[in-house]
């Protein structure tokens, strides 16, 4: 990975030559920062070494379209309430010609591939919510990335030296990690934010040289006196919300600086 | 086991001496033949001899009462469409000094036994349908047992020959598994009963001469020529729905016979 979470290719493109048959697995996006894996090209790497393909694939089902009569790929998953559906329930694609062993046994059901009677009114609002979530993507995509533009302008705007986690060119539209300048009492900043109405995630390191943080910020190469904290877009918030949370967090950030 | 499915509490002790701090697991109540097992009498024996003792108490909770202050017991498990919540949720008790590995990892959910978002609506039906079931648990308790206690009777006096597997005398009163004199064509008993508006189960050696079976009852040493067929009953049904079964599975053996 490079500093911005980017795979290497021509590493990936080595470790095959020398472990063909292997299994790779490999986040579509990476949740805390967005950053967008090419699924097409790993797909047809792994294809040509007879790599088991398998993509974590949570965060952009419902938000990218997943063509499987192109994508060279054998197993992905998603979970609904990425995309506005019930919570605890998901599913796995596995390619028909790529059978795996069950982890849970016990019962013929789902295919054999998992044991136990089926969340069926869960698996009714996930299917539901994907095709809700197919109906206008394209739309909604175009809207929640103006909403983090403006988000990314607001706050370039109003906080000297903040940048933003990940590889803000090619990253999930949905989710936005702020880099906040070293700070004194950062650690109280998502809690400063929760007060004034603004749900954040953080799950990164936050206390100013404290090394509990993030493994994803970490395996960056982040500066661990850095805040970090990761916000998320859907097609219900609206431009006035961007604002109001751009400007909570710019207040919160001088108070504390 | 014995031929009604009870254990042998001797031979468990005997194994139990040979083989102390064991792990001991046992139902609660046997799913095809609804004999109960004395949770109580082997969890003082797992105990005395140091065993983990865990039940699959999944037939049984929401039917009976299990009191965690008094029952020996380090874990047990439900599943809510058992007791009329809904399917796909259940849960898993474990006390508190009895921590086990967890077979799902990769997120701190559920106290780290667990990794992956809840299915909050689910435990939510699963909470209410429990506190349902407790509600008016003695009334429904002797209502089921006058129904299953109904189509013995009106079975019997209807089939010559017919017998019950399990043990009659203490089994869950929710099932009733009937164990049919041997017959031509009786591989054809379930769908004969689901064409005339009655579901029932298998899981048993219905074809004649076959050895597919129930391991349950070639378990038992149940002759593998007698057709079986599995009754569920509900505090939803009613001594009408009784007979017209008990009438129909009589008609439907007679024309085979």
């Amino acid at each position: 990975m490079d500093e911005l979470g980017r795979i290497d290719s021509s590493q990936l493109e080595s470790l095959l030559k020398e472990h063909p048959k292997s299994m790779v697995t490999l986040m579509h996006a990476n949740n805390e920062i967005g950053t967008l894996h090419p699924l097409e090209k790993i797909g047809q790497m792994c294809k040509e070494y007879e790599a088991f393909f398998h993509s974590d694939t949570v965060q952009a089902i419902g938000h990218y379209k997943h063509d499987l009569k192109t994508l060279a790929i054998q197993g992905m998953n998603a979970s609904a309430h990425k995309f506005h559906g019930p919570k605890g329930v998901g599913f796995m694609y596995l390619s028909k010609d790529s059978r795996i062993a069950p982890l849970i046994i016990g019962g013929g059901q789902e295919r054999d591939m998992r044991g136990g009677t089926e969340n069926v009114a869960g698996i009714a609002g996930l299917a539901k919510a994907m095709e809700m979530a197919y109906e206008n993507m394209e739309e909604h995509h175009a809207y929640i990335q103006s909403l983090k533009d403006r988000m990314v302008e607001k706050i370039k705007s109003s906080i000297e030296g903040v940048k933003f986690n990940g590889d803000l060119s090619n990253s999930l539209y949905t989710v936005l990690n702020v880099s906040l300048p070293p700070a004194n009492a950062s650690e109280m900043l998502l809690f400063d934010l929760d007060l004034r109405g603004i749900s954040a995630s953080g799950g990164s390191a936050c206390a100013a040289g404290a090394n509990t943080g993030s493994h994803v910020l970490t395996a960056l190469g982040v500066d661990p006196d850095r805040g970090a904290v990761r916000f998320s877009f859907s097609k219900n918030n609206t431009p006035e919300e961007i604002d109001f949370a751009a400007t909570q967090l710019s207040e919160i950030y001088q108070v504390k600086a």
